[in-house]
Order: C-alpha cells, then sequence, then structure tokens
C-alpha cells in the first residue's frame, strides 16, 4: 500500500484515464448543473449556459469524483457537491473576465463580451449562490466549511493578485501565494470533499487535500508558460494577455531575476503598460527563452505534480490512484 | 396578544426606539463586521471599510436584532447572523455599483469610482463568502438554506432588473416580483432567522418573514418615489439616476400609464435613453406630478408596511414590537 516510488514518468500522460474513471459520475454531475442553473430569468441560463455548455475540462468536479473512487465511497452525494464545485469555478471565470476585460475564453468570446459586464457579474452572483443551495441540500457543516472558507481564499487570491498587478518587484514566493489561494484552493477543496463525504481519516482527508494543491498549483504554472511559450499549439489568440494585462506571472519572475540591468529596464517599462505592442511581446519572448524562464516554469509545476503524486501514497495502488497520477502528469506536459 | 389594531399613523414617526431597542446588540455586531471583513490582503479591509464605515442605517442586521427581541431570545448567535447578513448586502451593493456605474454612494464617492471596478467586484465576492463562512460557524443549517436561498434570489432578481432595464413595457406586477426579489427577500431572511434561532415555531417565522418582506417592499418604493420627488431634500446628487440608466421604477410605470399618448412617447424615447438630459429630467418630474405618480407609490409603500405591521400581531404587544411598528411607519415617512 505504500512504500513503493510512485512512477512520474511515463510515455504521453493522457487525461484518458481519469475521465474513464469518473465518466459515470460526471454524467449526473452534469445532469445537476444543467438543472440548477435553470431559472425564471432566461438570461440566467443562457449566459450560464454560454460558458458551461461551451466545454471546459471539468477538472475541478473531476477531483471530487476521482477521490471519491479513489477511497471507495459507494453513495451518491459527491455529485451534487462536485456541481457545487463547478459552480464556484464558473462563478469567478465569470468574474475574473469582467475584471480582466477578457475577450475570450474557451475558444469562444468571453460572456462579458456578448452579455456586458452587469449581467456577467450577476449570473456569477447568482451561479455562487447556488453553489451554496446545492451543499445546503447536501447537509455537511464540514463541507460547507471547507467550501466556503475556499471561496473567501479564492477572493483574497484574485484581489492580492489585482494588487500585484503591474508590479515588477513581486517575488516568486508571492506569485506561488497568490495562485495557492487563487486556483490552489478550490482544487484542494474539491479533493478534500470526496474524503469528507465518505466519512475517511483525518490523514486521508489531507492527502486529498495535498494531491488537489499542489495539483492547481502546477496546473497553474502550465498555464502561466503556456501563454510565453512558443513552441505550443495552445497559445491561440489570448496569447500574450497576461504580458499586456501587466500580470506578473513565474516566467516573467524569472526573466527578470535572471535578466542583465538593461534587460531588466524593458521588463519594468513593460509591466507598467508602457511595452504592449506585438513587437514588445516578442522581445519579451525572447528574454523568456533566452534566460530558460518558460523550462523553469514547467521544471517547478513538476515538482509539484510530484509532490500531488506522492501524497497519494496513503492509498492503495489501483485504477483510481493511476488515473490521478496520471492526470497530475498530463497536467505538466501540457503545451509540449 | 392578538385582535387589536396596531396602531399605524402617529406623529412624526422615528427610528429612535429601534435603535434604541438593538444598541446593545448593534455594537456587537459592528465589531464583528469589522473583525471579520480584515484580511492579509490590505486592499480588502480598505475598499470594504469605505463603504462599511462609511454609514449606511444597518437596516437589514436591525431586523435580525429586533425580531430576536420581539421572540425574547436570550442568546448572542444573532450577532454573528446579523454580520452576515449586512456582508450579503455590501456584497450586494458594491456589484450594483459596478453594474450600475454608480458615481456616489451613501453620500460619497462609490467604492468602483475609487477602486475601480476588478477590486470592487473582488471584494463583493470575498465578503459574500464571508458571509457563509460565519453562518458556517454558527452552524445552523436552516439558517444556512434560508440565506443561501436569499442570496440566489437576491441576484435573480437583480438579473431581472437589468432585463427590465429600458423596457418602457414593465409592468407594475413585473416591478413588483424585482423588488421582491432583489430587496425584500434579505429583508424577509434576516427577519426570520430571529425566530429560527430562538428555536420559535413555524408561524413565528413566517410571521417575522412576512414583516421583512413588506417591509422591504415598501422601502424600496419609497426610494424609488424618492428619486423622482421634488419636494424633499433626500433628492442629492444621485437624483435622476434611475432616469438616466432607463431603470423601470413605480413611479415611471405609473407615469405611463396614467400618461396621453404624447406623454407615453416622450417616456419611450427617455427609458430608451434618448432624452437624458437635465430638461428631460425635469418633463419627467412634471409628468410623474401631473399624474400624482409619486404620491400613489408612497401610497402602495402605506399598503406594504402596514402589512408588514399587521404581520406581527401574532406577537404580544410591547417595547419590540412597538418599535417594529415605528420602523415601518418611518420606513414610508422617508423624505416628507
Amino acid at each position: 500500500m505504500s512504500g513503493e516510488v510512485i512512477q512520474f514518468r511515463r510515455t504521453t500522460p493522457t487525461l484518458a484515464p481519469i475521465l474513464s474513471l469518473t465518466a459515470t459520475a460526471m454524467n449526473s454531475v452534469n445532469s445537476i448543473i444543467l438543472d440548477r442553473m435553470q431559472s425564471e430569468i432566461p438570461l440566467i441560463p443562457t449566459l450560464a449556459g454560454h460558458l458551461i455548455a461551451g466545454g471546459g475540462k471539468r477538472m475541478r468536479p473531476m477531483l471530487t469524483l476521482a477521490g471519491a473512487e479513489l477511497v471507495g465511497y459507494q453513495g451518491t452525494r459527491h455529485h451534487k457537491l462536485a456541481a457545487a464545485v463547478e459552480f464556484i469555478h464558473t462563478a469567478t471565470l465569470l468574474h475574473d473576465d469582467v475584471v480582466d476585460g477578457s475577450e475570450m475564453r474557451r475558444g469562444k468570446e468571453a460572456a462579458n463580451i456578448v452579455f456586458g459586464n452587469p449581467a456577467t457579474v450577476l449570473v456569477g452572483d447568482f451561479l455562487f449562490s447556488r453553489s451554496f443551495e446545492l451543499m445546503v441540500e447536501d447537509g455537511s457543516l464540514k463541507v460547507l466549511k471547507i467550501l466556503s472558507g475556499a471561496s473567501a481564499i479564492i477572493a483574497q487570491g484574485e484581489v492580492d493578485q489585482l494588487t500585484a498587478q503591474r508590479k515588477i518587484e513581486t517575488s516568486e514566493e508571492r506569485y506561488l501565494h497568490i495562485i495557492g489561494a487563487k486556483t490552489a484552493a478550490l482544487f484542494a477543496a474539491a479533493s478534500r470533499i470526496a474524503a469528507v463525504v465518505a466519512e475517511r481519516t483525518d490523514a486521508e482527508e489531507q492527502a486529498l487535500d495535498d494531491y488537489g494543491r499542489n495539483l492547481g498549483i502546477a496546473f497553474q504554472l502550465v498555464d502561466d508558460a503556456i501563454d510565453y511559450d512558443t513552441g505550443t499549439e495552445e497559445m491561440g489568440k489570448d496569447r500574450g494577455d497576461d504580458f499586456r494585462e501587466g500580470k506578473m506571472t513565474l516566467p516573467v519572475i524569472l526573466a527578470y531575476a535572471r535578466g542583465s540591468d538593461e534587460e531588466r529596464r524593458f521588463w519594468q517599462e513593460a509591466i507598467a503598460g508602457f511595452r504592449t505592442e506585438d513587437e514588445d511581446l516578442a522581445h519579451a519572448v525572447e528574454l523568456i527563452r533566452r534566460h530558460d524562464a518558460v523550462a523553469a516554469t514547467r521544471e517547478r509545476a513538476r515538482h509539484f505534480a510530484q509532490r500531488a503524486c506522492d501524497a497519494l501514497s496513503i492509498f492503495p495502488d489501483g485504477k483510481a490512484r493511476q488515473a490521478m497520477v496520471e492526470a497530475a502528469q498530463f497536467a505538466v506536459s501540457r503545451g509540449y
């Protein structure tokens, strides 16, 4: 059960095993999501559906479902809770798009562009309230505590990121703190609640929390690397958004730390918002490449993904654990 | 205990009795509010404090406290819950200001103007999450159900109002439905939870809910009347905001319903956004005066305030009930 080394590297990790592990339960979660985003106000399901039906990997609810498989949970309570997790995530995406003035999301026009900021903010609020209604229906105060706590931490992380925006002096430590809050807190909570509904030990709860949290950090690091990675197709229309918004992500932090005085002056001007042309972005990408800052960011991501996998060592080996390990491997191999 | 007619009209009703009734408990609520809006991210208490410390009548937490007095509750659980209610309210105000592009709130620059839309949206999210954390700490699933349900209804009401904006054909029924959701639902929930923590009967819970809901409708009607009332000092800097935003409130609905064809054409153009000059507002105010639409709106408000008072008839007469009745009378006398 423990002691063996969890194999990290394999050839071309995919999400196939975790998708297959959770497919049946995810159908049920999707039904709940579609059912509970309805409202007598037609704009609500229309706007929510624009984002929710528009795909998305359902990573966070998948963690709840996979965690439940891992601990051998036999009930169905986690379906509603996984839907609640996805609603929290959707609400934060809607608000993020307003906050960032995003133009694209999941390959199509962002909700704020199609429906305007006001409706986007309010439908986010609706989904957030709805998520709490789902949790209340489930009736576990422990789950409510975990998810309301995670929600407060997410909001703090978002404000913190806003505060750090256009501040070239943001350190790697501060950045890790921010993504630990804005991204990893919900990954951690989504995983942890699987152990809660299954009434497993504190140690197992914590292990799932650790898995989710480290995976969330790895996931965000890779997202941030992809935004500056010339070698990937995932860099689509939104490429360079972080740069133009003056967002301090790890590739920039590392390129700045490793840069010459002249390069640092470029970064100061760019992050302050005075260099937003395509040629500036091209120069930024070149500096990041010069200092291997994307590779270094991906290496950090691998570190956290490895920690995520090792956190699972207290669980017996089997289909669920293997699928979760491969999901972590996939998370850091994206965009290669 | 019941049977007597609750005296509605008195000379110059004030909030003094309800303020005095709830003063000690409100100190405790204010402490909790100040304590729980803190965060390691300094922008959060700064922005939240801008609105929270900036006054506000604390109407909604006051309802929880007064209701607790009315039912003779001896504990202190309602302090935390009243703070949670105020956090929900504050979160919706912050988001409203972003949605409406407000410039002033409570006599000073609105948070969105001072801190920008992004931070205002996110701190609203934080306060909303924090309110759920407070409820979870209290630990009553029943209270959580009431307040999460109210939050979802508020968000739906806000979206509904947005959908009705600039639609001259909005009916009085639709308007009442909207304000029942966006305003009265939280008044109702704030009152109701007093009976829940005191473990009183369903009938008493319902009576407090009815009091709060009707009071909330009366309160919103008077707010909407004041925006077009030339005879009041409360019409300060924000006067005419509803008009310029094309918001369909009862004074407009009634003036339109009672207007000539020519007047209706004016309203159609104005609500559609083609008449936003000071002279247009002056003309709107004149039409509303001509058809007694402010007076009629106030009369509707009196009706709901009376229903609020009568809902209290199942409770014994005494200081608490008298204070709550006078608060309802005050609500509809504002701005005279």
